[in-house]
């Protein structure tokens, strides 16, 4: 099987954003954010960081703190971030643990949550759910290491196991937009929240997410997603004491550079979001939501073009971000083929690599289209999909 | 349990190296190579990076490598690197793969070893050795995750078990500086190399490495600890796309900051190895020799005057590296207590902090003692060593 980061590979090798033709094929299947790239350009050396040769040596940022690999400026931006948005509560007794990626952090909290110093061989592994659609890396994440701690136990809409289980609940959701809350509801449930697209570029912000472990992740927050850094908000010391038990054994902590750089970054944003200036650029999450907000109007009225697929709906609400009623504009598109089609191969014909819904628990007839892409090639991509025509277009055979 | 990182981080609040007493806490635990921090700062801004907000934003570092988030600036700063110094083989047919630390690396390689996508629930995990005394981490990073893949089996020495194995080679080795081979040598064996600490500043360089997975540190090469990049060198395709996957589903990648850093950093070495001149500073290695060995001079010295302790012996070689007859100077000091007392404790009295011999396969007369500390605070660390006067200062009887 090919993963989709073999495909997306592969794909990148063929496509140079810089060279785009109509032979072109577009790379939609992974949310590499680079679209925010223009912003940061804007910024000119506000942003930048220098870090000489006898910097960040030792493995401790603080030795003092519960998480000792976390360095306090980053600690200090991440909560002033969230009191600038309002996206989730950070109070002084909850602790920030720093991860590589939310990826890292997500496996660390499916061991803080399953592990006990005396393990009993017979017991089996807690149950991982999720409600379908549901991210296409959590199956491949909870099971890879094959835990005997966990173990994925697919839609959690469906989920009918008894004894302890772990619902992984991502809101707004990865495909789908979504917003979601916890489904199973049974005793002896575990929650794990993945908030990587709760911010005002992608969603109104209606109230402060105050949950028991929110995981979040600077890549789809300001679009660095080379810099690895994600961030879990957590409540219980011990569950917090556990995940960077599991960061110290996984990778002895995370690169104090990126530390570092995000650091300066999360706080330039807070900066801006608290103390506008008529003579700055706008801050970043009002970019970032003009800019979606345009990307989904044309991604809408290519869809009405084609007449082959259909979008999600979704309900304007108060943001108390921007104090104004504002749309949901998620990071991907959940798109459907209305024919029934199986929507990714549809769009492969059309040289669109996307992610078929099989991928996300889900029928092939949807299919997930990232909108974090370059410009020029979300123009391109909106031009080829308006062109496709339903059924008159193909015979559906291949499917 | 209190684990050797907990009384790291506990202790290093109570040490603050600029108010160093008779009285402070002394923590060898940790090899934190922070003593290299010196040299660093005598070469000013020649390994300084500059990193702008717009910079290094995509997941993906160079997509037609099969690793694919490595950058190709590094992957050319390794390969040059082990050039320059003659302690690896690194042919165009092996591949590099970056790693968080060489800590996820050794995880990557045991996935890779072990992993099929027919899984068979009834096969036992593959035993994973080391020869005694093996570096203390092994067991826990091995273990933690509970894997149905793999399980620690302890001394390599007294490995029984049939069918496929994995053994850990670490050479020199961590605790005692050892040079080592494999020595179960058993059909279905397979090897992992740990080449950490084959740097000039530790052991003559004898010859270049030339094993199927080669593991390396930056934070052992250079001291830059909190960058947290390790690599590794790998002969096998498959192998290599496997450690590949596991780097990510555990974390999507490694920190572009981090990379870019180490790239330079790699570099500059490279360069003051290869062309050295009279204005510059001796090349990092050289120093790095200079400094171990006047340290273990002093430790020796520290270890004859006080008589309780003995230390390992090791014979001089001839390092390609620097063209002469060189000792070794290990990272580690292996100390062990003539009289046969509980060396972590006894030193312990003396408020020096170190990892018993427990920790790594043996009994508790030895223990193991980081020689990369600051200056002032190894100085205080032999004085007090040498006024420790064997069974005269102890009875014994708390061990």
């Amino acid at each position: 099987m090919v993963s989709a980061t073999q495909s997306a590979v592969s794909s990148a090798k063929v496509m140079q954003p810089s060279s785009l033709s109509a032979d072109s094929v577009l790379n939609f299947a992974r949310g590499d954010p680079t679209m925010y790239r223009a912003y940061w350009e804007k910024l000119g050396d506000r942003c930048t960081v220098v870090i000489s040769g006898k910097d960040l040596m030792s493995y401790f940022s603080d030795a003092g703190n519960l998480c000792w690999f976390l360095m306090p400026e980053l600690d200090r931006a991440i909560r002033r971030l969230h009191r600038a948005v309002g996206n989730a509560e950070v109070g002084e007794d909850q602790f920030i643990v720093v991860g590589t990626g939310s990826t890292q952090l997500f496996q660390a909290a499916l061991y803080a949550l399953t592990h006990t110093d005396q393990p009993d061989d017979e017991a089996l592994p807690t149950s991982v759910v999720a409600a379908a659609p549901f991210y296409s890396s959590y199956p491949e994440e909870t099971d890879f290491q094959r835990s005997k701690l966990y173990k994925w136990a697919g839609d959690a809409y469906s989920y009918e196991g008894e004894g302890p289980y772990i619902e992984v609940v991502t809101s707004p959701n990865n495909p789908d937009g979504a917003i979601r809350e916890a489904v199973v509801n049974r005793e002896g449930g575990k929650l794990i929240h993945d908030l990587a697209y709760y911010w005002p570029q992608y969603t109104p912000i209606t109230r402060k997410a105050d949950h028991d472990i929110m995981l979040f992740t600077f890549s789809k927050a300001t679009g660095h997603a080379g810099t690895r850094i994600g961030w879990a908000v957590v409540k219980d010391k011990e569950i917090a004491m556990k995940m960077v038990k599991f960061m110290e054994l996984s990778s002895i902590g995370v690169s104090r550079e990126s530390q570092l750089r995000a650091a300066k970054i999360l706080e330039v944003i807070s900066e801006d979001c608290l103390n506008p200036e008529p003579n700055k650029v706008v801050n970043f999450f009002e970019y970032g939501q003009v800019i979606m907000s345009e990307r989904w109007e044309k991604l809408r009225e290519a869809v009405k073009a084609s007449g082959a697929f259909s979008l999600p709906k979704y309900t304007q609400n108060f943001c108390i971000f921007t104090g104004k009623d504002t749309d949901s504009n998620p990071a991907f598109a959940w798109v459907k083929s209305k024919e029934g089609l199986n929507c990714d191969n549809l769009l492969r014909e059309h040289k669109i690599v996307t992610r078929g819904g099989k991928n996300f628990g889900v029928c092939p007839s949807y299919t997930r289209i990232s909108m974090l892409s370059p410009d020029e090639e979300f123009n391109l991509f909106v031009e080829r999909l308006a062109a496709i025509k339903g059924s008159t277009t193909t015979n559906g055979s291949t499917y």
